[in-house]
């Protein structure tokens, strides 16, 4: 990772979330109690009117609570069976947003996340304001399949466990 | 784009939908009633576990209802405030998945409306099994801010009115 | 009961669910592929605007799709985990609603159902419109503790199997 | 109110909300910044399994919003559109749970609400677990209509403004 980080979390979320990947955004921060990232706001996440896409917010829930699900239950298959999420203001292009997954509860069986994004003030970064909440529900604790074995590979290799 | 249906129906869809594009979505159908199109499942829109990441199944929904629902109030601007995904089933690399939305309810201020994404059977594409289910609420009827007046205008040129 | 169809349905709700008997609810039919009942708007279930509750609405989806999903695993325990609904519109103190449960996915671990509610029109019974939408997710398929093991009887001496 | 909180905050309830004051629950605090209450868990709120049934913590949650939303706009009418709310944890016969909801994002013409739910451990109130978590989704700012002018009267004697 050395001394080019950005290159290198972006080359970290295009290894384990190739739609996550495309859209731009990258992982910051991976635990079984936090998943964190970043995205900039460009024409490749933007829905016509020229704002974040909706449904790439949902897609950012569903990557971070699924991420984070799979660290908590000890890199077990876990599979995403709900999302709910609210938009609640408009990033624009050039917006800088900033998501956050944390578990509400991390059963046996079934976890459920919260996931969260801001925009962050381009002149005071400290100041953000809160544009989604979202709800996953996964299943979780469930086995890998032999061909997916490598599917935690690159996430075990990033996360602070 | 003449003769060259496959072609044209992927730049259709970019026109007015960059992320929807970049996963590999193509539109079929565009109508106040009815919004449709495919996905073949690549890895551009996998999970780690090499199966349909649910954030893309989102994405989708909240794309088509938005089409759907610009159309239903005559090309004025919405916004999607909510959306509730289940995920009933896996689609896997390879698999070719139809998307349909339909309106639930189209008011002036707010219409709400479902979208169901299938899985296509190869051996007979008759037989499908349903995948997911999503409903998204959205604002509606506002009006077009100035930098966005051509928003309209790719959907226009394929929507049947 | 015998010749009182009415007020045997009643009881027949107040036996396996007493919120949804305390609101005025009765139930129709009961079988694993479909649950339905009715209710008549009284003040017993409005909010202070004088219209069907929200809350109430969201009551009765939790407890058809419960009901039909513990039929549909063979009478185990289900316990919901995640409900959405959409409000569409209306019915005012006097309306006569009809809800109605079925499967979307019956897996073994979970199961989803969507339930529908409209109101009839009182000149046309045949004439419902939809007044709100639910999916309800359910784990499924769990054992039955010993404290509840009369919970099923309510239940099984009225369902058709 | 004198010296008798118990009775008077029940009938509190009584006067602006029916449903949710069948089921037992009691208001304690009304603000347009937060609403909160409680429930003894009883079987009037109980599925057939003896534990709080799902479509009461929905019923809850719908009220609450609406109680906070209906005083966040100036008393104007408001309706629920959408709710989605996640079970997290049983709570049983017997259990004191405590509700609250905050607004997440109260804009003119849209609110969303936070409705937590937690059982409280009866040998130490300051512990307390989160049982469910919702999002309730508002339509605001709406005239009243005539017949309900009296609708926020309650409300606004004991609301603190």
């Amino acid at each position: 990772m050395g001394d080019q980080p950005s290159s290198s979390s972006s080359s970290r979320t295009a290894d384990f979330d190739a739609p996550l990947h495309l859209i731009g955004f990258e992982y910051e921060y991976l635990s079984p109690q936090k998943v964190s990232g970043h995205l900039l706001v460009t024409h490749k996440c933007c829905q016509p009117f020229k704002v974040l896409h909706g449904g790439v917010s949902a897609l950012i829930a569903e990557s971070l609570a699924s991420a984070g699900a799979h660290m908590a239950c000890g890199f077990q298959r876990v599979a995403g069976i709900q999302l709910s999420i609210n938009h609640l203001k408009p990033a624009v292009m050039g917006d800088l947003v900033h998501a956050e997954a944390t578990p509400l509860s991390a059963g046996k069986t079934v976890q459920v996340w919260e996931v969260r994004i801001w925009k962050i003030d381009p002149s005071n970064s400290q100041n953000r304001s809160l544009i989604s909440s979202s709800r996953v529900t996964l299943l979780s604790n469930m086995p890998v399949p032999d061909q997916a074995k490598d599917a935690a590979l690159a996430l075990k290799k990033f996360a602070k466990l």
